[in-house]
C-alpha cells in the first residue's frame, strides 16, 4: 500500500512532501501509514503572503462578517465529518473521541460564530469598557479599543486533538481578523491536513487568512516580530525552547502557551462512599484517565480523597477500569483505542516508572492486560498509581505521563488537599466533587490563584456538567505556572488575544467617528424628520430628537401610585419623604419618570421602529418634585444589524428639569425596521 | 558634608548600605550626595516575608479594606509631599517636573482607591464578565472570577520617576491583594527611599506588604515561581536580559515590561500653519521635549508632518525651545533642570551623534548654550533634529536618546505618516493633532496596533487634555513590541495583571457561594418578613419574595397611554400592532409593566430602602397582552455597603405571566440604611 502524502499550503499553493519526509505510523496497528514534512517551504513568503494579502483582507471584514464565514466554516466541515471520523482512526482515537475532537472543534467555532455575532460590534473596532472620564466638563474623553494585530498567528498544535487542537485556536484568531498559520504535530497532521483542505476548498476564506505546515516549520519563529502571535499547546520543555528564540524574546512576540499540567481532582471531605457525589468522582476519573487513552492536556493526573476514603476509591475505580475494553479504536465494543504511537506508548511507560518509585501500582499491567487489536499497536491498560506519602513525593507532582495514568494520595484536613492540589505549581484545571458550598468557597479561595479553570461537581449539576477535562468555548482554558501561564478561549478574551488594546484619548466627537458610538458631548444631529420615523439605515449616529417639557404635577404622582400600586413612602408621605437622606420631600415615581419620557419622545403612528426591547444603565441623579418641569433628549448612540429585516438601535436617553440638570440618564433598545 | 545612607527595607528592618555601596551624584552638581547598595540582603527571607506574612494579610481583607488603606496612603504620602519635594530637586527635576512625579504619583494612588471602591466588590473575589449559561437547564454554569496570585510582586523602576514610577505600579499590586518588593533605580534612589518610609511608618500597611531593594537584586529573580510577578520599566537591553532569567522561563513568571520607545506625534494634514491644532502641536512638543529634561519613556521622539509644513514646525519649535531656560532645578525661572546624572548625560550625547548621522540638528547646540546652573551638573540643552529622508533612516527609529531631543520628518500622505509611525515597531504612544475625524480614524486603524496609547488632540479638547506624554491611572500605559509588550494601570485592568483569572463551572448555588452574588437557580430564601423591611445588614443574597399576581386589562393599556402620553401604535393599533413582526396583537407598555411590577412588590412605608437608585439590563421577552397576568420575584443579588448608614442592594426581578413564562427580566438597585 503506498503512503499518504500529506502537504503543506504555503504562500497560495499545496506543497507535497519532500526526500526524507517523515513516515508516521497507524496508531492501531504500528505500520507506516502516511509521510509528511521535508517540503521545500519558504517561511518568510508564507509569513508576507499572510501579512499583505491575508490580513487586510480580514481586516476589511467586520467583527460579524468574519463571524459569519466562521459559521460557514464550521457548517461545511460537519458535512465533512464522516471523512474526518475515517480518518481519525488511525491516531488511535475512537468514535467517542472523535466527537471530542471532531464534533467539540466544529462546535467550538460554531460558538465563536455566535458570541461573534452577539457580543461584539458589526464594526472593525471593538470597545473594551465604557468611556472615561478625563475632564471635568467631558471635552476630552478616554476609550479603550481592540483592533487586529496586523501580523500573523502561528499556531503549534499538539498532535492529541487534530481538528480542535486547530479550531479552538483558528476561530478567535480569524474572528480578531488575523491570518494564520497553522503547524499541527506530525503524529497526526493527515487530520488536520484534511480539515484545512475542506475549509480552504470551501472558498469561504479570503486568500492568506490560513496555512499549512505538515512537519517542522523550519526557522520560521526567527522572522516574528511585534505584530506576531505565537500560540502553542505541547509539552513544557518544548515550550521553554520556544520562548527562548531570540526574536521572540527581543521582540516581545505575544507567547500564549498551553502546556500538560498535573491536574488534581479533590474529592470533598462531605462526599464519602454512599453519596451522589461519591460515585461522581468515581465515573469523572474513570472517563478523563480513558478518553483518548489519556493524551489530554486537562486529563486528571492526581486524584486527591480524603484519608479515610482511600481504599473506597480504589475499590471503586478499580471496579470500573476493569471494565474498560481496550483494543481497535474502529470496534463498537471498544472503549478505550490506542495510544498515537510506539514511541508515545515507551514515553508514558517511562514515566509510568518513574511516578512508580513513588506510588504503588494498584490497578493495570502493561505487561499483562486483555487487548482487542493488534499487539503491535501502541495500546496500554488504564494504570493506577497510590502514593502513600504525598508530601514527601516530588515526580507525582510534576512528571506527567500523558496516558491512562493517575495517582491517587490522601489527604488529612481540607488546607491539605488545597496545598497538594498546588504542589502542581499551575494547572490548566482541579476539579472538586463536593456538595458542602462551604467547601467549595475554601477551595476556590485556597486553590484558584493556581488553575485555569476549577471543576464544582456535585448532585444538582452532574446531569447538565460538561465534564472535568473539556475546555468549552466559553471560559478560559490555561493556567499559571507549569500550565504554560497562557490563555485561550472564554469568548471574547480569547479573541483579545490576537487583538491590541489601545487606550483613545480624544474629544467625543472624535470618539465616536473612532469607535462607531455615539459619545455624549459629541455633536447632536438634527434629522430631517422625528428618528421613530427614519428606517434603521437611515438613522444617524448622533441624530437626536428633543422633546417639549412636561410639568410634573402632585396629582400625576398621586394617580401614578394609585393606578400602578406603588403607594412607596418617599412619593405619598412628605414628612418621611423628607427624613430619608436622599429627598427634599415627596418625590415623582422613577418609573413615573420613565413613562412620561416615553410619551414625550414616542411618535405613535406605525412606523420602523418595532419594539422596545429593553434599557440598559438607569440611574436617576436628582429627584424630580411636583412642580419641576422634565424633558428629554433622545440620540442614537449605535446600530447593530440582526438580520435583512430589523436591527438594534440603541438610544442614549437623558431627562432634564427645568434648569436643565440632568434627572435620569439611559441607554434605550428598539429594534427597528431596515 | 556626610552622605546620604540609603537604606533598604528587608524582611521587616531596615538595612544601610554595605561597604564599597555606590556613590549617588546630585544631579545639579555632579558632587556625590547619597549612597545606595551593597547592603547584606538575605532575599530568599525578603520572598519569604512577602509570601507567609505579607500575602496572607492582604489576602484577608477585602478589595474596599485595600481601597481604603490605598486612599489612607496617599493622604499619608499627600502631608509629606514638601519633604519629598526638596529632596527630589537633586535628581534634576524641577517644581513642574514634581508635580507630575510626586503629586502625580500620589494622584494615581488616590484614583486606584476611588476605582477599588466604585469598580470591585467589598469582598475577595473579583467577579470578571457575567455568568455564561453552560447547560441547557441552568444546573452548570460557569462564571470568571479574579483572586490574587499568592507570590510577590518585584517591581524594577526606571529612575526618571521614583515616586510615581512606584506608586502606579503599588496601588494596582496592593489593591490586588499581592505584597511588593520594590526595587528603584539607583540614581534617584533615596527619593522612593523617603516616600517608602512614609509608607511604612504610618503604619497603614500590614507587616510583609512592602519591602525596599536599595542597590541591587541580587539573584532575587533566580527564586521566583508560578505566582510571583516581575514588572519592569527601564530600557529594552535591561528587559531582554531580565526576561532571559531561566526561573521565569521555566516557571511562565508574568513579565510585564514598559520600556522606552520611539514615540511619535502626527501633525494632521489638516492642521497647518496658522490653524489652533498648529499652534498646538508645538505647545505639546516644546512640553514633551523638556519636561523631565526628557527623560519620559511617553516622550516625542518623532515629529512626523506634512512635507509642507515642515519648515513652519522647525521655525516655530525652534521660537518656542529658545525660550526654555536650563538651569538649576531649584531656581523658579529654570524650564529644564538636568538630567539624572553626568554618566546619563553621555550617553544622551552618544545617541545625539548616532541620530546626527541621519539627520540635522536643526536645533540646539550642547556645546554651547546658556546654562544658569553649575557647569558640573548634568545640563544639556533641548535638541531638534530634522530627517530629510526618514524612510531610508533606521536610527531615527530605533535609538532612544533619553533627553530633550526629538527628530522632526516629512510625510507624503497619511498612509506615509503612519508607516513612519510604526517604524517604531511598538510604542508606549503615538499622538495625532487634527481637527478632522476621518484623519483621526484612519490612523487609528493604522496605528492602534502598534501603540498601547493613541493621544487625539485639537481644538475642542485642548483646554481640557491631559497631555501627550501622562500616563492616566484610568487609561493602559505600555505598548506592544520595543515598547515592551506589556501593559500597566487602566483601572480594573491594572489590577488583573496581580490576580489569577480562574473559569469557575458549578451549580448556581455553589457558583453564589463562590462569588458572594446570588445567580438565578440558586436556592431562594424566604425571609422573616417582607424583604423592604429589613436593613440593609439583615438582608441574605437569595432573600425571596414572591408577589400576587395582577391581570393586565386593556383599560391598563389605555389608561396608561392616555395618562403617559405613550400612544406608541403596538399598544394602541391592534391591527398595525398585529403586523409588527415581534407581537400578535396590541400589547402592554414596558413601562406599565415595570410600574405595576413596582407597585406589585413595594412595601409602602417608611423603612429601610431609601430610594429606587436604578436598574440595569432590562429586556423584555415576551409580549404581554391584555388579558394576561403577571407576578414578580424579587431576589436580593448582591449588595454593596457604601458607608456607615446605607449600602446599596441590587435584586434580581423576574415578572412572569399566567403560564410562568418570563416576560420581562432586570436588576433593580436600591439605597437601603443599614
Amino acid at each position: 500500500m503506498s503512503l499518504l502524502q500529506i502537504s503543506s499550503f504555503a504562500a497560495g499553493n499545496w506543497v507535497a512532501p519532500g526526500e526524507g519526509a517523515r513516515i508516521i505510523a497507524s496508531a492501531i496497528t504500528g505500520a507506516p501509514f502516511a509521510t509528511a514534512g521535508n517540503a521545500t517551504l519558504d517561511v518568510q513568503a508564507m509569513l508576507d503572503y499572510a501579512r499583505t494579502t491575508g490580513g487586510p483582507a480580514l481586516r476589511k471584514l467586520t467583527f460579524h462578517d468574519r463571524a459569519r464565514m466562521l459559521k460557514a466554516l464550521s457548517q461545511e466541515l460537519s458535512t465533512h465529518k464522516q471523512a474526518l471520523y475515517d480518518l481519525s482512526f488511525e491516531t488511535g482515537a475512537t468514535q467517542k473521541d472523535h466527537l471530542i475532537d471532531i464534533d467539540g472543534g466544529i462546535g467550538t467555532m460554531f460558538v465563536f460564530a455566535s458570541k461573534g455575532r452577539r457580543e461584539m460590534p458589526d464594526a472593525q473596532v471593538y470597545l473594551d469598557g465604557d468611556t472615561e472620564q478625563l475632564s471635568r466638563n467631558g471635552t476630552f474623553l478616554g476609550q479603550h479599543i481592540c483592533t487586529p494585530l496586523q501580523g500573523v498567528a502561528v499556531h503549534i498544535n499538539a498532535f492529541n486533538f487534530p481538528v480542535w487542537g486547530m479550531l479552538e485556536k483558528l476561530a478567535p484568531t480569524l474572528l480578531a481578523g488575523v491570518p494564520a498559520i497553522v503547524k499541527p504535530a506530525t503524529n497526526s497532521c493527515y487530520v488536520t491536513e484534511l480539515a484545512v483542505r475542506i475549509m480552504l476548498d470551501s472558498g469561504i476564506l479570503p486568500a492568506g487568512a490560513l496555512q499549512l505546515v505538515s512537519g517542522g516549520l523550519g526557522n520560521m519563529l526567527d522572522h516574528l516580530g511585534c505584530q506576531d502571535v505565537v500560540s502553542f499547546t505541547g509539552s513544557s520543555s518544548t515550550a521553554l525552547m520556544l520562548r527562548q528564540t531570540p526574536a521572540i524574546l527581543q521582540n516581545s512576540v505575544r507567547f500564549v502557551a498551553e502546556q500538560d499540567s498535573l491536574n488534581a481532582s479533590i474529592l470533598g471531605p462531605d462526599a464519602v462512599s454512599g453519596t451522589p457525589e461519591f460515585d461522581l468522582f468515581v465515573k469523572e476519573i474513570t472517563r478523563e484517565m480513558t478518553t483518548k487513552a489519556g493524551q489530554k492536556c486537562t486529563a486528571i493526573r492526581r486524584i486527591i480523597a480524603p484519608d479515610g476514603q482511600v481504599d473506597a476509591v480504589i475499590t471503586a475505580l478499580s471496579g470500573r477500569l476493569a471494565k474498560i475494553t481496550i483494543g481497535d479504536p474502529r470496534a463498537e465494543t471498544t472503549r478505550m483505542g490506542a495510544l498515537v504511537s510506539n514511541g508515545q506508548k515507551a514515553d508514558v511507560l517511562e514515566k509510568a516508572a518513574l511516578i512508580g518509585q513513588e506510588a504503588e501500582r494498584v490497578f493495570g499491567n502493561p505487561d499483562a492486560f486483555e487487548l482487542h487489536g493488534p499487539e503491535s499497536g501502541a495500546y496500554v491498560p488504564p494504570m493506577l498509581f497510590h502514593c502513600a506519602d504525598p508530601d514527601n513525593a516530588q515526580r507525582i507532582h510534576d512528571t506527567e505521563a500523558f496516558g491512562p495514568l493517575s495517582t491517587l494520595m490522601g489527604y488529612r484536613d481540607l488546607d491539605h488537599a488545597v496545598a497538594l492540589a498546588n504542589r502542581g505549581q499551575g494547572s490548566l484545571v482541579t476539579s472538586l466533587i463536593t456538595h458542602n458550598s462551604d467547601v467549595a468557597r475554601d477551595v476556590v479561595m485556597g486553590a484558584a490563584a493556581y488553575n485555569g479553570r476549577i471543576y464544582i461537581n456535585d448532585r444538582d449539576s452532574m446531569a447538565e456538567s460538561t465534564g472535568h477535562g473539556s475546555p468549552l468555548p466559553h471560559m478560559v482554558h490555561g493556567g499559571p505556572g507549569r500550565a504554560g501561564g497562557g490563555e485561550e478561549l472564554g469568548g471574547v478574551r480569547g479573541v483579545k488575544h490576537y487583538m491590541q488594546r489601545t487606550a483613545i484619548q480624544a474629544s467625543p466627537r472624535i470618539l465616536t467617528e473612532v469607535g462607531s458610538k455615539w459619545v455624549p458631548g459629541a455633536p447632536e444631529i438634527k434629522g430631517p424628520a422625528h428618528p421613530f420615523t427614519r428606517k434603521f439605515g437611515e438613522l444617524r449616529l448622533g441624530e437626536t430628537l428633543h422633546t417639549a417639557s412636561r410639568t410634573i404635577t402632585l396629582e400625576d404622582i398621586e394617580h401614578f401610585a394609585s393606578f400602578t400600586g406603588d403607594t412607596f413612602y418617599a412619593h405619598m408621605d412628605e414628612d418621611a419623604a423628607a427624613r430619608n437622606p436622599f429627598f427634599p420631600g415627596r418625590v415623582a415615581h422613577g418609573y413615573l419618570l420613565l413613562s412620561f419620557a416615553a410619551g414625550l419622545f414616542v411618535e405613535p403612528n406605525e412606523g420602523p421602529v418595532l419594539a422596545n426591547t429593553g434599557l440598559d444603565g438607569l440611574r436617576f441623579m436628582k429627584p424630580v418634585v411636583a412642580g419641576d418641569d422634565i424633558k428629554v433628549r433622545l440620540t442614537v448612540k449605535n446600530k447593530t444589524l440582526r438580520n435583512d429585516e430589523y436591527g438594534e438601535v440603541r438610544w442614549h436617553v437623558t431627562l432634564t428639569n427645568q434648569d436643565d440638570e440632568p434627572v435620569a440618564e439611559y441607554k434605550l433598545l428598539t429594534m427597528n425596521a431596515c
